[in-house]
């Protein structure tokens, strides 16, 4: 599965001894050909990490032979060295692969303002280079994770061609993309304008709604490639769905591994009347630290949900919200509604319906609650 | 001190039952004169509570001669009834007291959602007025705490006149004011106007910069009351710097006994091209989960920090970007500054510079950590 099921790419995952504890550090994924097209998003954070500002550079080619990936460390706010070491990586995964290093792009996850070990990393690439596979995709996916407690694959199959990715990401989740490296790749037959019109429009309905925690990453990445091994070019609406599917499942395994998290809050706003304004409220909601320890008491606290929908700017009376938990009209023309004692929240999945009574706009917005162990995890060390 | 600091007010607090606990839940602030004035600063939520509503009219008027105050319940997201149930409460007060309802404010605060008992409430207006006292102010603040731990007051001395005050807030605490409930009472002799432009002035740098938990509530009210007692008419300047200076002293209070926080976040930015954007980029920090964790965690995670001031539209650099925590510049020129080893977090209070490069404006933003304590306090019953 993950990146090597479709033709034409190979993959490896190694430990490099980036990571003091010995796990898999270091990834690699290559595009076999016959096409190297590309496309890629990143983080809307302004300060981005070195390898972000070497990959958008590269897309700018629309041509990638190599991703090279590294937990361990995001090399991010690493100044003039951690970009000098971000692009000795990639030249030497270009002299390794044969390549040149205008073609490999770069990803990187981990402690902010710490450089990389790079008399570790790059003796990993050779090594990393010296294991490619076709089978080498769950290797890579392992290969990329922190604090995540298991590695993420998706595939969606065509007529004749496949969209495979993997993806990490445990912690910094939030819109402008979660904190997360992603690696797309198919055997389709497209040019980098045609994958870009699709992983533009999958990312934008499927990670950039995922809002596990509010923090927004200095190094998220997600990029597709195409081989176009499979000989087959499909159709535009078939791809873009597939592509989306794909980054759907990946974001819903984002969401269901974040950090100490208990529960998956799945926010919809319905009655919206724009697109905007839905998506304006369900951020809202998604970062509302009350709500977030509400749902992880299993309390159907509607009050805060009518409080986060006010400190935003879209239409809607506040005296003809609507507020539904798992299928119960808690709160109904803004006051109190059905018996919050009917609500049953014992299961992971919550589901919060706010209805704003003002269109027929509509967006989800997937959070998770905010708990002990969150905080436990994210200041019982650096991270 | 407290509300009857100055001359001309009385004040009660007394259990009338709402509290289910029995403790004080009920308070009452009388000015007697002879003048009247009133000003007064409101959430900017757009879910107000009927309380807030009922109020914003009556300040209208310039003229306040009660305050009624409850927790126990807020009496928001309460409809019709919630809004009945505020204008008898005021009604009730001003037969009381012998004056008119349309000059009695009156303030709730507890949980969203929930109708207050009326039958508990209108007698206990009675018994309130019953014990009014020109000493009742510390009653009347330890009668309005929710999950505060203590009771907060403040006082300022002019020549001749005093500002003083009452407030309670522990939770929900974020801009466009904390979720709080402030009386403000001076013997001073002021028209309504400039009580207004004193408050709104004082609260524009204090309340409004006071970001505990990022949830903005549905019920803040800060109330200013100008009985004359003194007969002294203070300079603008003073009277504004009086104001000013027990709005800061509460404020800090509010931030000192937020809810579960282990540390108090001074957050200042300077180096801002604007005011604006030092708000901004401070409020940005003072929001984020994961630097909230590292705090309590006692990490000096200036990564974190940047994370934070990257999703903000304010002027700078990334490269340009100095932070320093407790006096140590941790980070220089968006990358590795001095040695995180020297920060000695081991105090209540955290200071944490960040300086934009990009002008010559500042601002101080106060937050708190994120911990356990939080999220058990707010998920383990509602609140």
């Amino acid at each position: 599965m993950s990146v090597t099921a479709a033709k034409g790419f190979t993959a490896a995952g190694i430990a490099a001894g980036i990571k003091e504890n010995g796990n898999p550090d270091l990834a690699l994924v290559v595009n076999r050909g016959p096409r190297r097209a590309a496309a890629g998003v990143f983080t809307s954070n302004r300060v981005k990490a070195a390898p972000v500002l070497w990959t958008e550079q590269v897309l700018r080619g629309g041509e990638v032979t190599a991703v090279l990936l590294n937990s361990g460390g995001a090399n991010a706010c690493t100044g003039p060295k951690g970009f000098q070491d971000t692009h000795a990586s990639a030249e030497k995964a270009a002299e390794v692969l044969g390549h040149s290093a205008g073609e490999v792009a770069v990803a990187s996850t981990g402690l902010i303002g710490v450089l990389l070990p790079m008399d570790k990393l790059l003796p990993g690439i050779e090594q990393a280079a010296a294991q490619l596979s076709e089978h080498g995709g769950e290797k890579a996916a392992i290969a990329i994770k922190t604090t995540d407690t298991v590695h993420k694959t998706a595939v969606a199959q065509g007529e004749g061609w496949t969209v495979g990715g993997m993806a990490k990401g445990a912690g910094m989740l939030a819109p402008g993309l979660a904190t997360m490296l992603v690696v797309l790749t198919t055997d389709a037959d497209l040019e980098a304008a045609a994958l870009d019109r699709a992983l533009r429009a999958a990312t934008r309905t499927t990670f950039d709604r995922v809002d596990s925690d509010g923090c927004m990453s200095t190094n998220d990445t997600v990029l597709l490639l195409a081989s176009g091994a499979s000989g087959v070019t499909p159709g535009e609406a078939a791809f873009a769905e597939a592509v989306r599917t794909v980054c759907d499942d990946l974001a819903r395994q984002l969401i269901g591994d974040a950090e100490g998290a208990s529960k998956d809050i799945r926010i919809e706003v319905v009655g919206a009347a724009t697109e905007d304004d839905a998506v304006e409220v369900g951020r809202s909601i998604a970062r509302n630290n009350l709500l977030k320890c509400a749902i992880h008491g299993e309390d159907p606290n509607w009050g805060r949900v009518l409080s986060a929908i006010g400190t935003t700017a879209a239409a809607f009376e506040p005296d003809q919200l609507n507020v539904a938990i798992n299928g119960v009209w808690v709160c109904k023309n803004g006051s109190v509604g059905e018996d919050r004692e009917l609500v049953d929240m014992r299961f992971r999945e919550v589901r919060i319906t706010a209805d704003l009574a003002a269109g027929a706009e509509s967006a989800v917005i997937w959070a998770n609650d905010l708990t002990a162990d969150y905080v436990h995890e994210n200041s019982a060390y650096s991270s």
